[in-house]
């Protein structure tokens, strides 16, 4: 037993508050070890159709409405917990309810099962037998929260639910900066459970700080896949304990990403002061806490002034929280000194309006393509309110675009006149990212069939995969043939006579 | 330069040839490099739609008519090669030509590319902005070619053909022990390139057998996903290297696989001489080295007597032909004498007709359950001519099967009266596999939208992927979704109206 309470640090005030104590390893190993086995005690029942009637599906709805009947609580023991706001924290606790409902719905749907009939045809060179094919669950799932979207990418977020949706039973880690809002979920889930009459093995909750309980969790022979959302030394360090695992599983981790946002001329020109504007405010809001955030500007060299000028003008009047821990603050200090210290880059930073807690000074850096390529440590993501104006000849951005690691998304300004610009760009930066954005800030994802928030290294792990919108199911689901079957041993989803 | 020749054992005699020189490491970089280079020059073309028309399309087409011009020369150099002989190779070969052109016809339809498309709904809270999504190509592949499949899993086998079907350039390693039908394939793919007038970087072929020139290619800024077939060790020293890149790339290795079949009462006494033939049969064809060989045969202990009484018999009359390589055999016997020194097992070697060449007497081992429950070396992989009968108890066979490791198939024979039996086995099967096969033998794998040859870990290294059938491709593939974009700035495929 490790014994180590974990601490809750008011970003505004830097307060510390002592919470519960980590979960201690036996603790971590039985809340596993009954994942695993709830999920072989429920294998026949899988052959069901899942018309929203399962277990983790009707759990999906009574975790919605136990978030909402407790909703502003928990954005009142958020809020002193990340500074992120009411009005911030109120969108993502809708955001998520509607998630959590979203993946109840999609459960046991085609989209998510994907059933394939193909009946025999003896006549073909060579025959084909009898083959049907859906997609069944992973196994049981550890899923370790974010700090950034406590809610949606929390412990009741997109990992969690889209598991849930894929009938996988679910160990979750809360994050060790909010112990006091993991303790106020934890409630809900055993609320939730309990209103549902629901097994509890479905959905249990562990506390840790230490990389002792990450590395128990991952390496339990009874887990059998991970979703992770954080920094990419925390996703690849989970990555290495699941690759030395007697069974290796699939580890999919959602890191690093510097988002680019490419600029057309014409954009340039006629909308300065928008672009300029609101990449400030992506800057700005939520102190660039975000996963999506742009921390790259890519503008033509001879039309950079005006946005440049708009940019710092509404980044300098922003009214920029705290950002949500000590540990961020210092890591973000270090990055903008990093990117300072290239020669060639002209950082600058804002007044502090406040230095109390974990508040930050706001930077912007300006600096030419030839800098950057030269320096490929500026293409790192800098977690906070800082981003990087780079000017760049318009027949260098393919260049540029192909300098950069993978991101989640990347976005493109374009006016009319920029269309054939545009055009030679998307198919590059198509292969940099999971996502891309015309002419709107990238820092919104809408949780639909279509989303992707994915992306190649460093963006995840498993550049197949997407932690946002319904087929985030497919992560936690692998497909499974049935060959030469009577109609009445196979899965209800597949009794069809065929196509 | 690394400068090893290549040497081809004649299996039946064990005469040694000496063939090509290992490809030298500047040129396995340089081939690299031509297929990064040319996967961005083609970058632009993917937005169109590719109805069969796409370079690589077309490639896959013309390789099948080439394959079928060389037929008889390549089955007489493969059969000098491999001895598996001219019928099962002439098989193989129909197979490897009706893979080709069904991946050339897979290619860019909906249900490779996945196109999902949503259109915005402001109204829906959260809103919904205009969200499509396709896959598109990772990028370049390594694929690393099998010897016991030497068509259908070699240098033309389902990893290069799906890999081309999702549009990625391709390099593949011919394996070491075949590099005269190596240098006949290379000729033929270059006929192929030639006759249709398309790039050679899309299909590139390198020659080695040091572990360097594998490492190398994996190892390449250039590349970005592998396909293996292979033993369990060579594909996980893979997936090593490949997460030790500054950039991780996905290994899609398939490996080893003890492929359980479950008897059920029933059909053990009505069908003993069948089922114990036929079991017998897939020993004996293609001396075992099959992925999918059933080496595990789970009898209920009370009617195994007339199973193993039927396979010992039908096994002894069998021909079966030496093994394909040297070393194989040599792992072969090792595989048989560990089984058979573990107490409890009785193990039947079959007189050997023939000690020359890579000749190896088959082998049927007995054992009860708990044996094998205590000595998880049994339910290893044997590669070759061996099985081992498991008298089991029938109530202890959800016990058997959950503790096997993952593999690609498994088999139940189940009579009418055996329904409820199965119905109690398959939701246990279903987690340990990527198929199941019902009253028949899974060593035919059919190609087709519904296949599965995958499954967990060790049967492969991603459990979500198939190495046979059309998602094959899915494996080479990534979601990228656009948001908000015109529909002149999106690919064909997405330029529909919406849902």
């Amino acid at each position: 037993m490790s014994g180590t309470d974990l601490a809750s640090t008011d970003p505004r005030t830097g307060e510390v508050r002592t919470a519960q104590p980590e979960t201690p390893a036996g603790a971590v190993d039985a809340v596993c070890a009954g994942a695993g086995d709830l999920f072989q005690e429920r294998l026949s029942s899988w052959d069901a159709p899942d018309s929203g009637t399962s277990e983790p599906s009707r759990l999906l709805r009574f975790l919605a409405d136990q978030l909402d009947r407790n909703r502003d609580e928990l954005i009142a023991v958020l809020d002193r917990e990340t500074a992120l706001g009411s009005a911030r924290l109120a969108g993502e606790h809708a955001r998520t309810v509607f998630q959590l409902r979203a993946f109840a719905d999609a459960a046991g749907t085609d989209r998510v099962l994907q059933p394939i009939v193909d009946t025999a045809d003896p006549g073909r060179v060579p025959p084909r037998s009898d083959q049907r094919r859906i997609n069944v669950p992973i196994g049981p799932v550890v899923v370790f929260a974010a700090s950034n979207f406590p809610l949606a990418f929390g412990i009741l977020g997109g990992d969690t639910a889209s598991a849930l949706a894929a009938r996988c039973p679910v160990v979750v880690k809360g994050h060790p900066a909010q112990p006091f809002a993991g303790a106020l979920i934890e409630k809900i889930i055993a609320d939730a459970l309990a209103a549902a009459d629901i097994d509890p093995r479905w959905l249990q909750v562990v506390h840790g700080g230490s990389v002792d309980v990450g590395r128990r969790l991952v390496g339990h022979p009874a887990i059998a896949a991970v979703g992770f959302t954080g920094s990419t030394a925390g996703g690849m360090a989970l990555v290495r304990v699941a690759a030395e695992r007697r069974i290796p599983i699939p580890v999919y981790a959602e890191m690093g990403s510097v988002n680019p946002t490419f600029v057309g001329r014409h954009a340039a020109v006629e909308r300065a002061d928008d672009i300029g504007g609101g990449w400030a405010g992506t800057l700005a809001a939520s102190a660039g806490q975000l996963c999506t955030q742009p921390g790259l500007l890519i503008v033509p060299e001879d039309a950079a002034d005006g946005i440049v000028s708009a940019a710092r003008a509404a980044l300098s009047q922003a009214d920029i929280i705290p950002m949500l821990a000590p540990r961020l603050a210092e890591t973000f200090a270090a990055g903008v000194e990093r990117a300072a210290s290239v020669p060639g880059v002209r950082m600058q930073r804002l007044a502090q309006p406040d230095s109390s807690g974990c508040a930050v000074p706001a930077a912007i850096g300006e600096v030419d393509a030839d800098t950057v390529l030269a320096a490929p440590e500026l293409l790192e993501e800098i977690f906070g309110p800082a981003g990087l104006v780079v000017r760049c000849p318009v027949a260098r951005m393919p260049d540029l675009a192909r300098a950069i690691d993978g991101s989640l998304t990347a976005a493109i300004f374009a006016d009319p006149g920029d269309t054939e610009w545009a055009r030679g760009l998307i198919p590059i930066l198509r292969t940099r990212v999971g996502r891309l954005t015309c002419n709107t800030w990238p820092t919104g994802v809408s949780v639909g069939w279509a989303t992707v928030h994915g992306g190649p290294w460093p963006a995840t792990s498993v550049p197949h995969g997407t932690s946002v919108g319904l087929t985030a199911a497919w992560r936690f689901l692998r497909p499974v043939a049935f060959d030469g079957f009577p109609l009445d041993l196979l899965p209800a989803a597949l009794r069809t006579p065929g196509e």
